[in-house]
């Protein structure tokens, strides 16, 4: 109840900071019986380590996962399934000077008030590398969330305001595989190569980008997500803005939809089912087994290595530049994180429609 | 947890049906010793009944609240206390003719394939009605909110495209009135008539609008919010999209910090605290003691008096117009219960700080 | 969370004080397409009633029962299932001088510490009449449970140490019937003329009784209850130790296996399935498949009409009679809330093993 | 939800199987700033492992702890504490001629039921290795418990049917250190000495013995516990009927009420408070602020020399005889499991009554 835990019935804990010893995550609720090996799971951890992008990082962690217990002879048990992620290349010196300061953007001063004390080593909890435990525990959802059918793909939509083409949308037999194989996630060749650019450039200017995401579950069947508060998007908007460095969700149109009319936005049903798709796959709450789609607004990292202006914790005003080894773009190794919330969020509301559905 | 339920401390259960005999909220964990009067729950229901706009419905419910128990001698007694509203307006005849068709945009379709069958009548649960709970159970919010020295408000940014000026958003020591008796909570009295001229314009076309709500959060300590996943952020975006028109959530800058810089958006600090407010008042899902800033973007309501094409149970195509007594735009009545929203993330996350905070 | 709310899956919230204008429960997550009518609940409602036995007191509610939402058309929707139950008997003046004073045996001084104020008026939500809400949704329960194949009967064992005879446990195919209709829900005629006259002599000496409740459970499938902390004995011991009046709970052979060896406690099995049943249904905390056996140990009712020495809230020592209108002996009427507790119990674990099981 | 987590603001969720890598613990909710050393961890789990009494295995795990997170500069932070410990002295070959064969007495045949499947070396989750998370967890809770003011200390009543000297229950100044120090955690010496030569002469039989723990909590201050379902009786009731070998709790005088009068039972007070203490230090659920009070009965351990009738999972029909390295008796090293049990209760209750209380 302290914030580190996700789901009802699929129900993840994740823990670790850092520059702690360790990182992982205890997954409760994942059904027996599922295949499960250490490399499906070692698989989706490093889509998460820094790519050959312009974007990345030099911390260069193996992440190496061990399964710790609730998979026996290869199969999930119906007991808690233990992650756990050790820690190799932490070097806490670089934050040394830093330990009383608190950098612009990041959750040093919130912490330090919340708690009245802080782990100030590279972020502590509030680290972008507790995306660690979320994305290997998606991956056992992911495992969960395929058995039932459905996919859930990530994608580029735009960074630092270089948007992918409309086109690059329509989506071709090897479109999927054009994705997983950019270095940004992105679908878009030209629009990647121009994102590049602008991420060197940037790079060399000590500043950081943003950029938007895009998150595609396909093969969801009608019927999940609960009445009221529960509601899909409503679980799928918390899922993502729980991740750092994201400052809007959006659902089908998102915010198109405040300045168009009913009749657009509507989405018709002839005997073929629904004729478009506004609504991103959810009415009232509930998928209507049309894809789901939503995007996140991602900030920029805000470790810059531009002078900043801040204070520390007397109050006496600093001017920082934060060193340390640090993504240019949270893209694109966010992708991974966007699309293991999701997961989450499936896995939980598929056993939930098991446990109250028809 | 059939997704009826709010809030881990401040925990609020509603229930209820369009055209039900009533609806209602039952609050467990309200702190003893808060003054309360079934009036104060009053106020806040009224605020979301029609107004004189020309957004609104003539579905004229009266909405008495009688509180059930949980106060004894004007007071908070730590135990639950339930809310009661009696529906006595409720119409179904205007319903009978759409009892086998799903009503575009509305959750017909979902609610029929997660249960195997529904209330038909005024969408049941899934009725905007649901939101007389939600509001209820606000308004004893607002009073624990309130004890913490927090003042939340929302207000109207837009209306089928029609924006408030950027100088509406300065706030004098009016503004606040000036918004609360603007029949659509909106701060800008020129826009405010362009937009009913619009609402004017589009119910003569049987069509309907949507538009964006802000809220804001005033005397917000620093310190609410939990890691992880219980961000401050992460649920204000799963309250405010709980609500049925919501389609995207915004905190900060939202959208808008994609395609910035890290120099632009991270909000330095000086002696006498932070410079500016990007963030919205929430660094790391923690606030910082700013104001909270978010927005809601709001999708036209589904019932038009158009023909649309659908299908009814059977699979067979059917072209409808949705009669009943319906609003152009969920704005204004959607305000009040955007705050309510907001003001139940506050109460929780209130109390959690209290148990776990320094 | 503040303790009113109970189950997972299968989620009831009780409120209401004995002698506020009503009591209630909401149930969140009952399954849809259930037949449901208020004529089963008012049933179960009227069992809790007084009996003519001499245990009973004079209070003449009549739980008149209104189902407020969730059931259309005679089947519950999937959506939350809101009863209410007026009080109309509550004659609080019987507790105006009491009203500082705390009463041996009851929770007047515990709420007091705790909340720092409290409804004196017949114990308020420490009430007795509580179980209204209880009863109320066990009857929901019921109808989940025996759609599962499974029956819930519970009966007296003993009261004020007079227990039953051995034989009476054996159940023939009128032995329901028989504990159905005894006034003390007691297998055993004779025993039950014996208590009767014990009861009448204590009631007669101003004092009063407690007694043993046994509950059995037929038709319980194998494979409910969940490892380690939510076991099937775990929740139940919580539910029925929840009940005001239990001071100690027992399943199968309970306390008597402390001086007993392994080899007379372990349960064999041969081809027919188990061949004793000392565990009472429950291995690990898992059904086995048989019947489901627990007891509960009942104190005697504290509101004694002899003199009791106490304080005040000023601290000043008391000498008080409580007056009222109480019953001499908890049983028979907490026989129906036992009843309903582990109805609530299994309910939950029966949608948790729809979700989680094989 | 899957039933490997304990508590709503002090959370725990325990993992790990008796043969697997490792076991462990995370614990959400820990309040930030308090004192914690791997050392304190590993005090409580030695006090856990086989001791040199006649009741007690040879397996010799060493359960060495090591934090992972959530400790910083000696200190907790407010994030999680993950807790690991590994397996290093599991030898599953004594399992594998049991692979096929539900144990009498153990889960194997429930979990089987349940799941499909099972990790059958030496029970998997459902082992008692399993409280090695528990113990772990309660460690950290004794400090927050400490911290307000709490001791926790349980003993053994009984064994084999030997039951200590009413005597024994006098505590004098060296009463805890004379339980702390005996090898059967046992108050009266005299006793002592019978039960190890019956647990000797049960060895010998190839049997094993129960036993009654009895667990008191010191320095409880009144108002801890929450309304009608989450009573402090029944959250202990839970927690200890959650270990394994427990068939019945009480508390106070426990099933003794039930033979008693109202007047016999009551305690009345006062101008020094409480006169005695039959109710255990609970009223209505709530602490009064007397020593809390409860006990335990433990099933013999099922794991007997001698051969027992049972059925593999082809139904056919088996003669057994349990190998490997079990205990006689499960107390002493349930002890400190229940000490843990309560600690963990009275930890999530000081949390729940910090947010919720007066």
């Amino acid at each position: 109840m302290a914030g580190n835990r996700w789901g009802t019935l699929f129900c993840v804990t994740t823990w670790g900071e850092s520059h702690g010893p360790a990182l992982g995550a205890v997954i409760d609720g994942c059904p027996a019986g599922i295949r499960l090996t250490p490399e499906e799971i070692q698989r989706e951890l490093d889509r998460r380590r820094p790519s050959t992008s312009a974007a990345s990082t030099s911390r260069a962690e193996k992440d190496r996962v061990e399964i710790l217990s609730g998979v026996f002879e290869g199969q999930t048990t119906g007991t808690p399934i233990a992650l756990l992620v050790r820690n190799t290349d932490a070097r806490s010196e670089h934050y040394d000077e830093l330990r009383n300061v608190f950098r612009p953007g990041h959750g040093d001063y919130t912490y330090w008030k919340k708690y009245g004390l802080r782990d100030w080593r590279g972020g502590g909890r509030a680290s972008g590398r507790e995306t660690v435990g979320r994305v290997a525990a998606g991956a056992v959802a992911r495992k969960v969330v395929r058995a039932a059918g459905m996919e859930v793909i990530a994608y580029t939509r735009s960074i630092g305001g270089i948007g992918i083409s409309p086109d690059a949308l329509t989506r071709d037999q090897h479109w999927e595989k054009r994705v997983r194989e950019s270095p940004l996630y992105c679908p878009d060749p030209q629009a990647a190569s121009a994102m590049e650019e602008r991420l060197a450039a940037v790079r060399k200017e000590g500043d950081t980008l943003g950029g938007v995401v895009e998150i595609l579950v396909r093969g969801c069947p009608a019927g999940l997500g609960e009445p009221v508060f529960d509601k899909m998007d409503a679980d799928l908007a918390k899922a993502l803005m729980s991740i750092g460095t994201v400052k809007a969700v959006e659902v089908g149109e998102g915010c198109a939809v405040a300045s168009k009319n009913g009749s657009e936005i509507n989405d018709p049903m002839d005997a073929a089912g629904f004729v478009k798709n506004s609504a991103g796959g959810i009415l009232a709450g509930i998928t209507t087994g049309q894809d789901l789609v939503c995007r996140v607004y991602c900030k920029p990292i805000p470790s810059i290595a531009l002078p900043q202006q801040t204070v520390d914790e007397s109050g006496r005003e600093r001017s920082i530049r934060v060193g340390g080894r640090h993504d240019i773009c949270v893209i694109p190794r966010i992708v991974p994180v966007c699309e293991a919330m999701v997961l989450l969020v499936l896995a939980d509301h598929w056993l939930r429609q098991k446990a109250g559905g028809r």
